[in-house]
């Protein structure tokens, strides 16, 4: 049992390259560990609906091949979609938005993220062209 | 860095007129706003299983047409489920909930929630009936 | 309003015999219970990608049944994938993992979590063969 949380808030910027899974577990540490927080709870909040967030495995790349893939095939581009004025990739990435995460919640304990041992957190752009992305972070703890 | 957070909890009842995306941001965020806290976590927990919480763009109403049409199509009603003692679209529902959010949260940054330019928050119907919904909040912050 | 809330952590390991769904509800109410938090939020994180957690309906088995059926066949085993090293099942696993949830977050009002009345919290094993999962834990409240 631990007194009186404090918390912390942000915002993270991250540049994609278009279409792809980020991996920004380090720059989420980082700003974790400058907080000083060893227990509490840090959620992340991305500000767009055409870029989700994700945990995945960060150890074999070719899982992420195979996740860009399988969510290109669920959530084919195609001329079936009434909202089609911002692009033929821009329904698509509502959809992929909508079927994994616009925000994700990590435990801090012991002075780090309760992550698995091949967890890794995404940022996963679903737009064809590079796109700057924002963060909403907040940590509470102590 | 804030000191001492505090906490408040409360039930917001949406009506909905069946399957369809009912938007409620503007019920959250006065419900946020009443509480006075500028700084924190605001948690939705809808308490059902065949409606859910998406947050998506509220721009293009077509938009939400396609997002209805789409599950609808992922997860289609049919004589092939073991459970259909509830309906043909009881099923279908359930399979909707797991594939979208039985709950969100979104930090409180400088006054507001810290959604995007376009994101709203909707409570997605997935029965074909109209229903009450209940959704648990939960906010802490100063 | 309550003032100074104070928080907890733990990690909760759950046997699974294989592809299943595993209720875990009462095991949680029970770590709940244990802190004496009667108004606060829980916070459940699963540290693992092929397995997951849902919130779904527990009082018909056959909606466990339909939906295992159902991912099974949104997600199948195959020789498409590009990651095969683990087995057929992993990517599948991985796949289903993204579809539905990593974290889960429940508030705890009135003493007890607010969840609807055919509400469980379920362990979601996408692997063929039994695991050990860690469900790490978070609940801050009064």
């Amino acid at each position: 049992m631990i007194d009186s949380p404090v918390q912390h808030t942000g915002i993270l910027t991250i540049g994609t390259p278009g279409k792809s899974l980020t991996e920004c577990t380090r720059e989420i540490s980082e700003w974790v560990g400058g907080t000083g927080i060893t227990e509490g709870l840090l959620t992340l909040f991305i500000r767009h609906t055409s870029a989700s967030l994700l945990i995945q495995e960060n150890a074999a790349p070719e899982v992420q091949d195979d996740l860009i893939a399988y969510f290109d095939q669920l959530a084919p581009e195609g001329s079936h979609y009434a909202h089609d004025s911002e692009g033929p990739d821009d329904m698509p990435a509502h959809l992929k938005s909508a079927l994994t995460q616009t925000h994700l919640a990590i435990p801090v304990i012991d002075g780090r993220l309760a992550l698995g041992a091949w967890q890794g957190i995404y940022l996963f752009e679903h737009r064809r062209r590079p796109h700057q992305r924002e963060i909403a972070l907040h940590l509470a703890g102590e």
